[in-house]
């Protein structure tokens, strides 16, 4: 067996044994009796340690040596297949960052997390910070200890955000996310002095939950996700996970009192899941059968849920298939009063309740402070004033409590940092992408009006789902759109759409 | 570390992964995408050959010499407590097994097994033997040749029987078949000599699915099944499997025309579940956390499902609870003609649908062709004929067609040769354990009649659960019930009981 194949084939033991963690980890968030967490703890850690075990094993430094992989390389040798180079810089990468990290690292980081995670549960129940605080610090010392090992030429945050965004520097994010700030907030402050109430108040009538998953049921099948390949399920924290080549897991949660939960929570997802589904059939079942980062990932998801789901198109063709099912609710709602409700604008404190307008200045409050956190210009005492006061800069408004701010999300209690503004990238790109596919398909947006969405399905699978991760984010998003990321596609989005709506 | 810590050590590493495969196959039976099992095929065989290199593993042969573990000694070593005693001589039991087969012979076993039952479901569509029988052959051929690496002392069956039933040899096992035979034939024939109707008709009247689901919960609860550490779900064919020490869980599935098959079906896997969530603290977590053999396993199975809740007492209790879920199909029915109809008595084809009395006749059979067919004197071209006149001689009935016949059952297929008698085995421990339960406890069926089942609960766990597999299924017996398997108890029973409800 020559040094490809035999890499490839280790390749493939560790996605086996990744997806079988997977299993485990959707079964514990899905079905699994409450009493069973601590050995299912143990039997992940065990599977987790034979990963990791594998992908350091010194083998593996042999056969990169073979095949003239090395730092210097790192991007993939030349002279070989696109897919091939892929494979070479993706496996190269796994291998890179294990191999650069002590075992006890690893070890220390996987327990702090699971303590500061159950600790921050405690912490938002109370509204505390302080009780969460001394476990915040021991992340924050450990990922700055792991940001040394993986080392950086900038900023410390650099191998904190390449966890979730390969090859993206600290410098470059700033300069998009800059671009953004500067014409949101302005946005935002408009919509703020508009006179005009969407009439979001009928989304909260009631909608019972066996009618919204037939609903979400109808919506997946029409995006095109394949249910013989896949699940809805429930959880707790709606996610998306693939346990096997065909075999991709979608959850939502479902609120009787809230219809866009369980319904934008599903289509969302199922962007995810196409994509999952989608990845070419030489990739399969290999390393490169994943997003290409977790931006362009969420591109999917939110090009999904938002530039069609939430796009006047789609409830002209969708709302007559929703109304029967919810006589009561909607029996005084017409398709144009209800696109107005799903698309309303308020500034608030919680992210993930935020409008598709305000939701990018929650992501900038976040790497705002992230990165201060790291370079220790801000101190971990002054993390909740801190927030108070960006929160106030960027949404005009400021939480009284820890459990409305800096406690809210789950993210940091992981020790993932450099993650949220993957959200943002991924908001970016949606819009960046669906673009280009109308500069292709000029009358995409009849299409889906008439509820046709195979043309949007089709373009993303061949464009974007197709290739995996064969290339980096930054030049799949060039190959396809025809330039890197640049937030004005997705500022233009919202000035015409949200201009529209609120008169502004 | 000293050699038993290490040995325990693995051990742990062992039950986890195994855990982990179980839970990969729970999902296949329960949840999985239809088209997901090829990759999931490949994720369970990764597991299980990380499996057999752990058992293999030359270190433990060092570990078992450490600790004075041979063939000779493989009941265990002296002077030692029992439960210390019962690790080391199930771990060499695991060990020594393993060792013996060359990992060619595995690997050639699985996949014939695979293919045999893929073949097994379309022969059985078709039903022709013909089909099967190639797949047939080679899995008789490769299990005797996995019996001549394990060796025996007198039967060649030996081997397989001991796959089940640990410990018991074919001799013993027949002596004990025979004994149940001299007394069930002539009391089967009385009963097909009787006027009485059972009334068996009302059980296929219309009994929605959801009330069904409903009622078995409420019976688990009463039998101290702990749902919070475990779960009840539908699959094709119902089992129970453990996935962690606090992780039980059992499937039923549900025939809106067939009452008993649910409910009796929920009953049977509880009395397996209360067995797997009962072992003792000490044992939990290890592989003494695990049944004496298959054989008690189903006496706790069987227990519960016949001796219990095919009771009249049961019925005074629970027929109430019954009644006003099913209306319209048990209006005109009461306590006593239900109890009548639950235990109706009529010789049949097929082994799953056949009642308390009958069911041992179809075992009986199965083990007379096996055993025949394992020291040759039966070919495979004449399985099918045997298998008629079998039938006609225990049961007075036989198949026209091969699907009611040597195509039933999966068994075969999977090379579960051996596996058939422990059902007996089960049936008949039930009632010796019962019989002991009752000597201890007098009054047990009147608390039974009032709705309490927390005497036969403890009792079992007690004598039975909490011990795991710390002692080989006969000494636990011995311990006990004061004696080894016999057979009077069951029949005695069953004379008892069916002569009463058939006048004879």
């Amino acid at each position: 067996m020559d040094a490809l194949a035999e890499l490839k084939q280790r390749d493939r033991e560790i996605l086996l044994l990744n997806h079988s963690i997977d299993i485990l980890r959707w079964d514990q968030e899905t079905y699994m009796p409450e009493r069973a967490i601590e050995e299912r703890a143990e039997q992940v850690a065990l599977l987790q340690g034979m990963v990791h075990d594998r992908i350091v094993d010194p083998r593996q430094e042999e056969l990169f040596g073979a095949l003239g992989m090395s730092e210097k390389t790192k991007m993939g040798p030349s002279g070989v297949d696109d897919e091939t180079r892929g494979f070479l810089r993706e496996a190269f990468r796994r291998y890179s960052k294990q191999v650069k990290t002590p075992k006890e690292l690893v070890e220390e980081l996987a327990k702090t997390q699971s303590l500061a995670q159950a600790e921050w549960v405690r912490a938002r129940k109370a509204s505390d910070f302080k009780l969460f605080k001394p476990y915040l610090a021991k992340l924050v010392e450990l990922l700055k200890a792991y940001a040394e090992c993986q080392g950086y030429a900038e900023s410390v945050y650099d191998p904190l955000l390449d966890e979730y965004e390969p090859w993206m520097t600290t410098g470059e994010l700033e300069k998009i996310l800059a671009a953004l700030r500067a014409r949101l907030v302005p946005l935002v402050e408009k919509i703020r002095g508009s006179a005009v109430d969407a009439g979001a108040a009928i989304l909260t009538r009631s909608f019972p939950a066996d009618k919204q998953r037939a609903f979400g049921l109808t919506l997946l099948r029409a995006m095109g996700f394949d249910l013989s390949r896949g699940r809805l399920d429930v959880s707790a924290h709606p996610f998306t996970t693939t346990l096997g080549r065909d075999d991709v897991r979608l959850t939502t949660r479902y609120n009787e009192r809230f219809f866009p939960g369980a319904v934008f929570g599903a289509i969302h997802e199922a962007g995810h899941g196409l994509y999952e589904q989608g990845f070419g059939a030489s990739l399969r079942g290999s390393l490169l059968a994943s997003g290409a980062s977790l931006g362009i990932h969420e591109s999917q998801s939110r090009l999904w849920e938002n530039l069609i789901g939430r796009s006047r198109a789609f409830w002209t063709a969708f709302f007559p298939k929703l109304k029967p099912l919810f006589p009561e609710a909607l029996g005084d709602v017409d398709a144009d009063r209800f696109y107005r409700a799903v698309n309303a604008v308020s500034p608030s404190l919680i992210r993930v309740e935020a409008d598709e307008v305000t939701y990018n200045l929650h992501i900038i409050l976040r790497f705002t402070l992230e990165k201060k956190i790291f370079t220790g210009e801000l101190a971990m005492d002054d993390v909740p004033a801190a927030w108070a006061v960006e929160s106030e800069k960027l949404l005009g408004v400021k939480p009284d409590a820890d459990r409305d701010g800096v406690l809210q999300d789950v993210h940091w209690s992981m020790g993932a940092f450099g993650y949220f503004p993957t959200y943002t990238l991924g908001n970016l790109a949606a819009a960046q992408f669906f673009t280009a596919l109308k500069r292709k398909h000029p009358d995409v947006e009849e299409e889906i009006g008439q509820g046709r969405l195979d043309t949007v399905r089709d373009w993303l699978k061949e464009h974007v789902h197709a290739r995996g991760s064969v290339y980096p984010a930054q030049d799949l998003l060039a190959h396809v759109t025809g330039e890197r990321l640049n937030a004005g596609h997705f500022i233009d989005y919202l000035e015409k759409k949200y201009g529209e709506l609120y008169g502004v």
